[in-house]
C-alpha cells in the first residue's frame, strides 16, 4: 500500500473537515500521513465538532495558532506552508509516495510573506525544477501552456521553439498516444486570416512529432469546438495556450471532480482544485470531498506508473 | 401567423436538404417565403431524390447554375448573396417579419467577389446600423463584445466608454432584468494583480447600470466559473469580450442547439449556428434540423416581442 502525505492547507478554511471526512475512505486505499500538530489537530475537530479517528496519523509541524474560522491570517498562511515543506520533505526522503495537497488561501500565504503565489510555483522552485500544471479529472485534462499572466501578454510565448519544447515536456511525463493541442485565435487563424500564432502552434506540432517519430501531437485544433462531445470522446488531454482556454470548458463540464496535478520530474504532486470556502468553513455545512477524493486516486495511479 | 424570409445558403451545401426536410414542421409555426428560384429549387430536390412540397412558396432571386454538391463555386456564392439580398428586401417591404438564414460559404462569397465575410457584416453594412452578434440557444445565450479579430488585439477594445455603449445597447435590444458580464483576465484579474482591464470592464458596468437606473449588468466574472451549472442556473445572457470566451462554453454544452442572432434596430434576423456541412452534402445522410427550427423559433418570439 502506498503512503500519501496528506498537505493540509489552510486550517481557518474548509481543508481539516474535509480531511476528517474523508479518511474512512482514504484509508482504504493508502496510508495517508497528516502533516499537521496533534494539538492543531484536537482544535480544529473540537471546533468541527468531530472525532479524530484513531488511526489518523499526525506528522508534526509549524507553529500552532488559534484557528479563526473563514479569515485568512498571516499564522493561517504559515502553517499552511509549513504543512506543504514537510509534505515535500516527507516525498524527498521517500518516507511518502507522492504529496495531496488541500486548498490554501493566497492572501493568507501572502501576510505570511510566503514568497510564492500559490502551491505550482513553489514546488517548481523548491525542486528546482520545470512544473507543468495539469488539471481536469479522468475525463479531461487540461495542460497549460500559459496560466497565471495578463491575457495581452500571452500572444508573446507562442513561439515554435519554447512551445516545441513544451510539448516534448508534457509528453515525457504523460506518455500517451494522442494529445489535442489547441490554436490561440479564432477558428484557429482561419488560415492566417485572423492573427498568425495558430502557424507557429502548427509547426511546433510539426517539430514535437518529428521528434518523437509519431504524430502524438494534434492540431491547432479549432478552439471552440474542441470540447464538443466527439472530441472529447476522442481525447483526454488537450494542451491550451491560455488559462481560461481550458478552464471554462472544464468548470464548466466538471466543475465538482477536478483535481490539480504539478507535473515535473522529481515529485508527484495532486491537489484539489478547489478552495478554502471560507463562506462554509466551520459552519456545520458538509463540503463535496469529491475532488480530494479524485486527487488522492490520481496520486496512487500516477505513483504506481512511475514505479 | 407571421411570415418569414428563409435566405436558402449556399446551394452546394446541406441548406436546401434542411429547408425541405423541415418545411412539414415549419408551416404549422409561420408562413415562409423560400427565397429561391424554382428552376434551382426542382434542381436541388432532383439531387436529393426529394419531393418538393406543393405549398413550398418560391420568391424568386439569382441566376441560375449548376448545383455541384460540396464544392465552393464562384455561382453558388454569388445565389446565396442574391437569396440573403432578396430575404432584406422582403423583411424591408414589409412582406415578411423577420429573415431567418441557412448557411452560406465564406469561401464561396469570397470567389463571388461578396464584400463581407459573412451575414453579420454583410447586415451592418446594407443597413447602415450596428449589429451586435448574439449566439446560443433559450437555455444560453452570449453576446460577444469582440468577434473575429486577433486575439492580441482584443485587449485594445476594453475601453470604459466603448464598453459603457455596447451594454447599453445589448440591454436597447434584450430588455432583460438581468446580463452576466466576463472579465477579460485569469481570475478576472485578481484585483488587478493579473493585467488591467478587468478594472475598465468594471467601471463600464457601473456606469452603464448608473444610466438605466437597475442593476441590469453582473460582473466582471471570473471567467473560469461563469458558465457552471449554479450560475447557468442564475443567468440566460452573457456578455463575453472575445470570440471563444463565449464560444467554447457555448458550443460545449449546446452544441447542436445553438443559433446565431443578429440584434440591431432595423431588421430581425437569426440564423442556424452551423455550416455548409459539405462532408456530408447529397450524400443521403440526414442533417440536424434541430439549429433551424430553433432558428425559425427565436425569429416568430423576437418579431411578437417588437411588435
Amino acid at each position: 500500500m502506498k503512503t500519501l502525505a496528506i498537505s493540509i492547507g489552510d486550517l481557518n478554511g474548509i481543508g481539516l473537515q474535509i480531511a476528517l471526512e474523508a479518511h474512512a475512505i482514504i484509508k482504504t486505499k493508502c496510508k495517508p500521513l497528516y502533516c499537521i500538530k496533534e494539538t492543531m489537530l484536537t482544535q480544529g475537530a473540537l471546533l468541527l465538532n468531530k472525532e479524530v479517528p484513531q488511526d489518523f496519523t499526525c506528522i508534526p509541524c509549524g507553529k500552532d495558532f488559534k484557528i479563526k474560522p473563514s479569515m485568512p491570517t498571516k499564522k493561517s498562511g504559515a502553517y499552511a506552508f509549513a504543512s506543504f515543506q514537510k509534505a515535500i520533505e516527507l516525498t524527498q526522503n521517500a518516507q511518502a509516495d507522492a504529496i495531496v495537497t488541500l486548498p490554501i488561501n493566497k492572501e493568507a500565504w501572502q501576510k505570511a510573506k510566503v514568497p510564492y503565489k500559490g502551491h505550482t510555483d513553489a514546488l517548481a522552485d523548491i525542486l528546482n525544477t520545470q512544473t507543468i500544471m495539469m488539471l481536469g479529472c479522468q475525463k479531461l485534462f487540461i495542460i497549460l501552456y500559459t496560466h497565471h499572466i495578463p491575457m495581452k501578454d500571452v500572444s508573446k510565448h507562442l513561439h515554435v521553439k519554447e512551445l516545441q519544447a513544451f510539448l516534448l515536456a508534457v509528453q515525457e511525463h504523460l506518455h500517451v498516444s494522442k494529445i489535442a493541442v489547441l490554436g490561440y485565435n479564432p477558428h484557429a487563424g482561419d488560415n492566417g486570416v485572423i492573427g498568425h500564432e495558430d502557424k507557429a502552434i502548427k509547426k511546433a506540432i510539426q517539430k514535437a512529432n518529428k521528434a518523437l517519430g509519431a504524430d502524438v501531437f494534434n492540431g491547432p485544433m479549432v478552439p471552440d469546438t474542441a470540447f464538443t462531445y466527439n472530441n472529447t470522446q476522442n481525447y483526454t488531454y488537450f494542451v491550451c495556450m491560455y488559462h481560461d482556454q481550458g478552464l471554462i470548458p472544464l468548470k464548466t463540464l466538471y466543475f465538482e471532480e477536478s483535481i490539480n496535478v504539478s507535473l515535473n520530474d522529481k515529485i508527484i504532486r495532486t491537489s484539489v482544485d478547489h478552495g478554502t470556502a471560507y463562506d462554509i468553513a466551520y459552519k456545520g455545512i458538509t463540503p463535496s470531498s469529491v475532488s480530494y477524493l479524485n486527487a488522492i486516486d490520481e496520486a496512487l495511479l500516477l505513483s504506481d506508473a512511475n514505479k
